[in-house]
């Protein structure tokens, strides 16, 4: 649509430079913020500057925080030596929703992936071979969606661990292949963590 | 989803107040602007509080508009005299769209509803009259949804300017009745104001 005016074009095209926003949707937003009172798209803005100048990356497991330990790390009542190792924040999200388990996180921040050029150096796998290291982990459980890259990081985080005191342990399988974790269902991914087998490189 | 941090939630609270937009929607948005940069955040709510703060209402058409009147209002190459009513903003955004119409408008703001309680008076019609009354207005067209709201709406304005010196045409009913006018398209659009009809009220 043709948009007369440069402060509704600034506007439209603002909201639709965010994924899966298009121009048509952009504009009706627009239109609705135009039509509430000043307050509304005030409160709106706020609420994401606040938030995008306040939010943190958790010093320990990388999820995003208010603070610099985030609320599952320093929750005390949680088992704080299972780590569940991820690929990223809403994979966090989508298991605290089965409620099934009582451990912490380590967030990867991706997976490698030789394809796209991502290396073990890319993602936090020094931080979580730190934590091991350190000695505060006993039990490791490698909660990646299994795919190609997922199954390649899972391996090659086993290997860097093998000589650490710890029990690595994967979801079970119920998770078909080439799936994204973050879409199975609640049975389905509650299930798996609590039938999680243990590892094995192949080569023992 | 559960979000642990408040921030977070915050932010998602606010993209979901929008219409359209879901929980799951709005937190993929948030998840969005926490990987980007802060000044990404910044730049899109700037866009939007300018926007809203600035933005105008046309002092003569009720358009919106970035001066006290629209860009359409000071377009000298326009015909000034040929004064199309629609109902909303959109419906200047569609017909713009066209390429067919070289008048300028008046954005009622709605239509007269019975049922919704939306009468003469909650709408821009005094201003219309007003705009006849002064003699800057020779035609008016009727650019109004046909709906059962619509025809009440061009029925009244038709019978409350029927005693100034000013033809009245409705668009040509190529738009099947009961649609939404900003859902036309283009082709269909153009030709019903091409091919506009004179209005009857019945009683002549």
């Amino acid at each position: 649509m043709q948009v007369s005016s440069q402060l509704i074009q600034d506007a439209v095209n603002a909201f639709a430079s965010l994924p899966g926003i298009g121009k048509k949707s952009a504009l009706r937003l627009v239109l609705y913020l135009v039509k509430q009172p000043t307050d509304k798209t005030e409160n709106f803005t706020n609420a994401l500057v606040n938030m995008r100048q306040r939010i943190k990356i958790c010093r320990r497991c990388n999820n995003i925080s208010d603070n610099d330990l985030c609320s599952i790390c320093s929750d005390m009542r949680r088992d704080q030596v299972t780590v569940m190792v991820v690929e990223s924040i809403r994979d966090v999200m989508a298991i605290e929703e089965t409620q099934q388990y009582k451990g912490v996180y380590h967030v990867l921040g991706g997976v490698i992936s030789p394809i796209e050029g991502i290396g073990p150096n890319d993602i936090q796998v020094m931080s979580l071979i730190e934590r091991v290291k350190s000695g505060e982990v006993k039990e490791i459980i490698m909660a990646i969606s299994p795919t190609i890259e997922g199954e390649t990081t899972i391996f090659y985080l086993s290997r860097q661990l093998q000589i650490y005191p710890v029990t690595i342990s994967t979801l079970a399988r119920g998770i078909s292949f080439g799936s994204e974790l973050e879409y199975a269902d609640e049975t389905t991914l509650g299930r798996s963590i609590a039938q999680r087998v243990p590892y094995k490189t192949g080569d023992e």
